[in-house]
């Protein structure tokens, strides 16, 4: 291969190694060997890519031996192998995760993006309320500050494991029968479209967080463990917003995809 | 406001406090007050309200005196908040930082989407270098394993901030002009688009991920902060696929937006 007719600084040799190898360059210094435990945790990785899911992993005692460093090390090394599910808790013992779950960005519920991927999806009902419109809620559903609200909150299961937690909120004066006529164990799209609900689209913010203690306790996760939360207004076909959802979902379990099509003249992008 | 008719067990008092403060219930025990850090936490949050952006905080030993806490747990608090990108450092002071930039998941830039913020987007080349494809970036990109692939790496500023890191790969074979032809501090679309590739769409996979020591280097970012990842494989108007690419974008500085539509007829959600 010849090499890059390209400014010097710029450039790293052809057939260089992968870029995690690469030299870092424009004005950010060389690093030298990265921190032992990156290291460690880097051959723990390969490792892992021999075992089977839910194959146990070597003791952090073997770890430390057969790399030569503190089990402290190792343990910070598994520490974020398990944040980034990679590894994940198994009785007492720690095992080779699977992949983490493609969840689709689509307009549609929890529910059928689970059933795609070939995995029982489930809820599990953790409050049902009714609130007073805060500001943003008001804002979100367009209706009075201070109108009520119902606020349905579920654990989100995937083969009874649990994965998420999602809370909707949805105009009491717009839905007055919900309380009366809703099963909070069954799907809400389903009670919505019966109830002669058509959607149209959707505005979704996705951004990571650090779950809070109490979600901790809901999702059975790691504390200050990254998640997923997407901020979804649904809106019917006359574009009046239907429901306001917050869904958090784990970040070691669960990966978001979507499909882009081109939406103006190519010429404007640069 | 009435008393909800669902079931007991599931039914918190109408009027009740905002989610954060209601019971857990659904099998998962009351867990009582959450940890100290986190009561702090959500003070220094409350604080942080009434500061403007750029603000310098009270100092940690300020803070603990306030709250009768240890500087210990007044630092874990601001840890946290650091990752979720609500307070920063400035030189030697942490401040209140800025709303998270929103950066719409469409099929255009990193430079469109900076810029339709109204702040200045710039990349900044690390590594251009020809490389092997391995099987991964081979089905990627539809090329034989082995065969030459460019590798563009480059760090994503806006307003001169290191707020990501790109890696788009492309078929040397498809683009062999592209070394001697493209100037890498400009558009790389640019240069497609003047080469004849129309764009037409793209898959999207989005997670999130731990910032490696290497990638903490370039962009300037705290170890281990939680980074959202992208990989994106665009297609012309042929299927063919154009290029691969591997965003890493800051958690605490980024959030993602998408627009959906109904794909399917309503009564097949559930």
């Amino acid at each position: 291969m010849s090499s890059l007719p390209v400014e010097p600084p710029s450039v790293t040799s052809p057939g260089a190694p992968p870029a995690t190898l690469a030299a870092v360059r424009a004005g950010v210094p060389e690093h030298g060997r990265p921190p032992k435990y990156f290291q460690v945790k880097q051959k723990i990785d390969a490792v892992l890519d021999e075992l089977g899911q839910g194959t146990p992993l070597p003791t952090e005692r073997e770890f430390a031996e057969r790399f030569g460093v503190s089990r402290m090390t190792v343990r910070q090394a598994i520490r974020e192998l398990r944040l980034e599910g990679r590894v994940r808790r198994s009785g007492r013992s720690t095992v080779a995760a699977g992949p983490k779950m493609v969840q689709p960005l689509i307009l549609a519920s929890y529910t059928e993006g689970v059933r795609r991927q070939g995995r029982n999806p489930g809820r599990e009902l953790v409050v049902f309320e009714r609130i007073a419109a805060d500001e943003a809620l008001a804002a979100g559903l367009q209706v009075a500050v201070g109108a009520p609200v119902f606020h349905l909150e579920r654990v989100l299961l995937a083969d009874d494991e649990r994965v998420g937690l999602e809370s909707t909120y949805l105009s009491a004066e717009r839905f007055p029968a919900l309380a009366a006529e809703f099963d909070p164990r069954t799907s809400l799209y389903a009670y919505l479209h019966a109830a002669g609900v058509v959607f149209a689209d959707a505005d979704e913010r996705i951004e990571t967080v650090l779950a809070s203690p109490r979600e901790v306790q809901l999702v059975g996760t790691t504390p200050a463990l990254p998640m997923l939360l997407l901020n979804r207004v649904t809106r019917d076909r006359d574009g009046r917003p239907v429901e306001c959802v917050r869904s958090l979902y784990r970040g070691d379990r669960f990966s978001f995809t979507a499909h882009l099509t081109v939406e103006e003249p190519p010429g404007s992008r640069s």
